[in-house]
């Protein structure tokens, strides 16, 4: 057996007479630097399992006791190609254990294990060719709207009064899951796992407090030494009528304090988005339609801003689900331009066999998912990640009215420069007039006004900036660059997924000219 | 001589030696009443001329006094076809003087006068073949993108240093523009009159206050008693560096006192939107995007809301400029069916003459008019105006904490009917779980979330139900009608501009069919 870093390892032992699935069974993993404890669980077919993720190459020891006594060593060989380890939050942005980048391009099928295994097979054929690499599913079956069928199994097996009970795990159901989440793993698609969710008619979204913790144990003594998950404590936290916030505090500090491994954590909401200032949060997911607020977000809680929800792709007869193809690669363009990380789902009006993507997996018809792989293509080709980029006008709209206030009275107006700096400018009588103007905004009406009039652009330092001008047809653009290095302009039609360069080697203000369209974006790349 | 009610009426006289423009000359008329004192102005021509508005039929006695005294009688005939006297606010609406609806859709050309005589006419012959029944433009020339060439005339003579002397009127500007007044009259078009505006190369944004006061008093003396004249104060108030808030509140004041027959009196803003609570100001003139917010300034302001710049259909390379005509329809769409009044801009990349149409006048290209011409059609055959409509889940967003907490303590949920009554409804745990979901959600975080949860709906009482469904494509969509009336079902393509009754005698809820495109209006009007 070779282990390698950045690959779930397992230790196997044969199971007592009377095995219990969350049995007093603990490992403790050390290279010397990093001890590390995991606990086992009963995996059925009288089998204990103990599952661990090297994080570093190298000799571990480890020591088990409990139900089992045992010790001995393993041999983490060198990361094999295309295993980078867990992605973490890295400042605002994403990346994998190993500093790789991740850029996330989310997509949506909720009941994804819950339905016949020849369906399953067709959603992962669709998920390998399609741009997404984070998908959003539950372990909990779903009943909603295109979500009526009982799945062959459910996460536990039935008490005598015929509730579920989560001290009795169905392995079958974890098996097969697992099954899944490995195809998933094996397509570099990362897993935002939804452990609770309100669209329930089984007693999964009402069980106790207790319960719901006897659920979690087994979960992430099961699952948490697998790299490419993700705990979504919820999905729509704030519907469930059964929960307190307090049950939510304590399910997030459970979820948290159990995995050994601290994979990404989030909880998605409905109205009122979750509090990502949080310390076990590791990422605001919002659902939310308010893309212009993402560096609002990203400045408020410093974390990654995940958009996890902002309408589907479809027609359906409600508002989440009946945007366009043309709206969501918006959507998706207004969020990564900003560094944000949006979510797709697909939701048409189904035919008879009343598979909708975004419950069911299946196909995708859209018009979305190849232009959201044009995205993915050009953000992942670009020398990082972007961060917002205001002008200087733009930032004085962002600033506090103590800020404005003390800029009028020195006289000097200071702002970021795309390198990290500040740069410092006398105040004229248009910036004054400028700056007056905004001092009398009440603080909603400029938040409103802003909303409108910041533009939609992304930076990496002074390498890159793109402006994606969204739904407005500019005959042409002018650019302000730094003058001391040297662009490629290309102007990029992210409908039409063609890409032009139009201008090398130009420096400071420029001129772009553009084709009177929507949904085109200016790229300027700073030459080697 | 015959005279109709709403139609300016004039008497003249020969002016003496050495005549002022702002003579010492009031004339009372009075027809028993109504005793109403308009003052008069030099002409030119050695013509004094003094203007009354009878705004009732029959028997007007007048008594001139001042520089000349004369007094008489003039008949006035009942008003002719075509004549409804001023536009004025009604409630949240617009009507004129005699009670008729009027459905404002506004158009922009702000140097319309500045023009050659060709040009003018070529502008006439536009706005006669188009929708538009109010025009925004300036009584100063702008100086600006695509405004730089000078007028033949300008409002005033100069001073021996140069200046611009406003007690110096130069006739033939004034008789050129009062022309032009005339034919805007004869189309049935508002003229919305911007009194000062800040693109300026002349020195008319910066008179001195006084210089400010004898303008607007030769101009009110001259143009007060024109019946389709609405008073803008200012385009972009907040961008003169010359005038102080106070400046503005006196400018106000002095248009009020001086405007016996008190036409439509707004001010129009560039970032703070002009405070509409005032009592002088009749409605709101709002530059802005976010239409979303109309029911809000509705009920801050108890006033028409009038969208008076919401960005243009054209290509130039300003945010403001550079919307499609699909995009500028879709915003007078979301502006009337909530009950306000949009105002359309055209500004596309011109060609070598350098005309653009918000600038110049000329012609329109645009694809919004003709879509601007169907929804003026369609607002126009309803049995009356819109006010915005919200469903009991939408009312609930709408609500002040303490209502919902008082709703959740009392268990009974207390909402508007269209009809004006109210309904009250048992709290189910439903409603409960919503309601503790509001509460917890800031008011900026709930504003924001409502901006996009919000249908577009407006209604007249129980008679009209008219829902936009923007840029969803919905490929069918329930509509919750009152139990108690039929009505005709009609789907309105606001694009393709086709309209097709496809249900009749419905009540309650229904569902309609939509042909999953964007752009589409479900129009629901009660049978009699």
């Amino acid at each position: 057996m070779k282990y390698y870093q950045y690959e779930m390892l397992e230790l196997s032992f044969p199971a007592d007479a009377n095995p219990q699935p969350l049995p007093e069974l603990i490992a403790q993993f050390t290279n010397g630097n990093n001890t590390i404890s995991v606990k086992g669980f009963y995996a059925g077919d009288n089998t204990y399992r103990i599952r661990f993720l090297p994080e570093a190459q190298g000799t571990y020891a480890y020591r088990v006791s409990g139900v089992v006594t045992a010790e001995g060593t393993v041999e983490v060989l060198p990361a094999r190609e295309g295993h980078h380890g867990i992605v973490r939050a890295k400042g605002m942005h994403l990346a994998y254990e190993d500093g790789t980048d991740f850029h996330s391009f989310g997509t949506t099928v909720y009941a994804l294990a819950h339905q016949s295994e020849a369906l399953i097979d067709e959603t992962m054929a669709t998920l390998r060719r399609s741009p997404f690499n984070k998908i959003r599913t539950c372990v909990f079956p779903k009943h909603y709207l295109y979500n009526e069928n009982d799945p062959q199994f459910f996460a536990f097996e039935k008490r005598e009064d015929g509730s579920f009970d989560p001290s009795l795990p169905c392995y079958a159901f974890w098996d097969a899951f697992e099954s899944r989440l490995r195809d998933l793993s094996d397509m570099g698609i990362q897993v935002d796992l939804i452990l609770f969710h309100p669209y329930d008619c089984w007693g999964f979204a009402t069980m106790s407090q207790q319960d719901d913790l006897i659920y979690l144990d087994y979960l992430l003594r099961r699952w948490a030494a697998w790299p490419n998950l993700w705990w979504s404590l919820a999905n729509e936290y704030d519907l469930f009528t059964s929960k307190t916030i307090e049950d939510w505090y304590e399910i997030e500090r459970f979820v948290a304090e159990n995995d050994p491994f601290h994979h990404m954590l989030g909880n998605h909401n409905c109205y009122q988005y979750w509090d990502a200032a949080r310390p076990n949060i590791t990422h605001m997911s919002w659902q939310t339609r308010e893309l212009s607020r993402i560096p609002q977000m990203q400045k408020k809680f410093g974390k990654p801003v995940c958009i996890d929800e902002c309408c589907y792709e479809g027609d359906l007869s409600a508002p989440w689900g009946a945007i366009t193809g043309r709206e969501m690669t918006a959507r998706f363009w207004r969020t990564h331009v900003r560094g944000g990380y949006c979510t797709h789902g697909e939701t048409f009006t189904p035919d008879e066999r009343e598979i909708v993507y975004w419950a069911k997996g299946g196909r995708l018809v859209g018009e979305s998912p190849a232009r959201i792989a044009f995205l993915r293509e050009i953000m992942e080709s670009l020398p990082g990640q972007l961060d917002p980029y205001y002008s200087d006008y733009e930032q004085l709209f962002l600033m506090s009215d103590a800020a404005l206030q003390e800029m009028l009275e020195s006289g000097t107006m200071r702002t970021e420069i795309p390198s990290g700096g500040i740069r410092e400018t006398p105040l004229d009588e248009r910036w004054r007039r400028f700056i007056r103007g905004l001092r009398m905004m009440d603080p909603m009406d400029r938040e409103r006004y802003m909303d409108y009039a910041l533009s939609i652009c992304g930076h990496h330092g002074e390498e890159v900036f793109l402006y994606y001008h969204d739904i407005q047809q500019f005959e042409s653009v002018k650019m302000e660059l730094p003058e001391d290095r040297s662009y490629r302009i290309d102007v990029i039609d992210t409908w039409n997924m063609t890409r032009e360069t139009v201008l090398t080697n130009v420096s400071g203000t420029i001129q772009v000219k553009l084709p009177a369209r929507e949904y085109m974006a200016v790229l300027a790349v700073a030459e080697p």
